[in-house]
């Protein structure tokens, strides 16, 4: 299959590199890096054995590229009004395309852009950057979920995962809705969290005040997907992800990393359109209202 | 009557200073400013008239003061911990104590401290600060509301009334309960956000989001108060506490001006307890919840 990836950063660089690594006929979308990524083709530093590409199909413009049967996006959510200048030339009626971005509500959105694209869900958990043009560095971790979101050809379906498998990535399917919530139920306190008290998440969780107030907002986005017939989330759950996070070293989510270098926050699908799904099916998500309220008052900030 | 005044800072150098002024025998405790005080005096600038002491009954330590008919409490609530080293004494059984502090439930506490002493709550609306040692700068507003907790000689209630007011104070008499939980209406929402946002009240009123927040957050207030049988509250108070901050030139509450100073903040009494008293009568303040979480982080933080 060919891939296209449009956004060839700490995601979609790495993803489409061990593709392209394996033997995959991938082609990158990269404004910023153009030129840099054409002469001297892309590095990955990785946990798993870091490796170089010697020629990259890189393109400046997505109107230069090759139709694709797989499109991997590896935009910022923030940056999806893009997609319906960007994705067009490289669709035919065939192609899949693969969201992996943050939050609640993308698919969704995007498919109300192209209503009979076939969207997959593409979770990501992993520690990568892109610390230079056309350097990838992945600290760690770096397993993927795929959930189906309107993809009707279920043998393209699997054939990604194999790919991803073969390219040495972890790869699983998982029910979306459940997936896309699970991951919220990490997501939604922590990335707002570290950005509104400046800090990172070994220090929310030791502090009593704090860690308390992490439980409460998970314990928020399991009573939303409770609310919205979302299977497999209950207060264990919470319980889990708050002993994963205390066993991980200090670390800044994706959101903290923005806000760090002034970059625009995904406060929409973060926060912004769950809030409002989970409004909508009756339940308010109080605590979490106050942190969107929070995080859009700093980001206001920010660019004033 | 004798007065006798614990803490000369902003407030208790403003109202013993006024009181002093106006003719009526006045004993200060100054640990700080003892000195100074005692070898020259006090000033009061003020935008009613600005004037200066000459002579000041000071004291270094309260042992040293004489017996008083009243005592007006200025501290700080942090450190009312120092009230049962403090006041013993100044108190005689016919004593009134009238607590010039912030907060919910700080009678309540005191009370139990001192079982059979007469308690008065003083809701001092005033913008006034101490500059320098002695001197008190008082930019504007200044009328006290005295809501009697358990004072049962009301003759003297009525007689602190008239010494105010023959000092040039705006006093008057309110119910206990509405009055502490009217000023919470106010006190909540913006000595909490001003710290967490680091920001004044006229940028929190600007931006949209924080706008409304600072509604719920005044709602949380007015629903506790509804719960806890307290009457005179609804939304339109809420209302016109925004609609009276919107006209106010931008200002940092108390809590923001110990927070820059890096002092510690009254958490305790101007959320904890609240947040605790609506818990027990079976009402949530969700969003505030949130809001003592993240400021005893930042307090944990200042002191780290």
């Amino acid at each position: 299959m060919r891939y296209g990836i449009i956004g060839a950063g700490a995601i979609g660089g790495y993803y489409g590199s061990k593709l392209a690594y394996s033997g995959q006929e991938v082609h990158f979308l990269s404004h910023s890096d153009y030129q840099f990524v054409k002469e001297r083709g892309m590095q990955v530093d990785s946990c798993d054995g870091s490796f170089h590409l010697d020629h990259v199909n890189v393109y400046q413009y997505s109107k230069d590229m090759p139709k694709c049967d797989v499109v991997v996006v590896g935009l910022k959510t923030t940056n999806n009004h893009l997609l319906p200048e960007l994705l067009p030339p490289l669709l035919t009626e065939q192609t899949v395309v693969l969201l992996i971005q943050n939050g609640i509500g993308v698919e969704a959105d995007v498919q109300k852009m192209f209503p009979n694209l076939q969207l997959v869900a593409g979770l990501a958990f992993i520690c990568s950057a892109k610390t230079e043009p056309g350097h990838v560095n992945h600290q760690c971790y770096g397993s993927i979920n795929l959930g189906n979101y309107s993809c009707k050809d279920e043998a393209r379906f699997q054939a990604i995962l194999e790919d991803f498998r073969n390219a040495g990535v972890q790869a699983a399917s998982v029910p979306y809705e459940e997936a896309r919530w699970k991951k919220a139920v990490w997501n939604m306190p922590f990335n707002g969290m570290t950005v509104a008290l400046n800090t990172q998440t070994d220090l929310l969780l030791k502090n009593p005040a704090t860690r308390q107030l992490i439980r409460d907002l998970m314990m928020e986005v399991i009573e939303a997907a409770n609310h919205l017939g979302v299977k497999g989330l209950d207060a264990s759950f919470a319980d889990k992800m708050i002993e994963t996070t205390d066993a991980m070293t200090p670390y800044s989510p994706s959101m903290k990393l923005d806000y760090d270098f002034h970059r625009p926050m995904e406060i929409q699908y973060i926060y912004s359109r769950p809030i409002e799904i989970a409004c909508k099916a009756g339940y308010r998500m109080r605590k979490l209202e106050m942190l969107e309220a929070e995080l859009k008052f700093i980001q206001n900030s920010l660019q004033g």
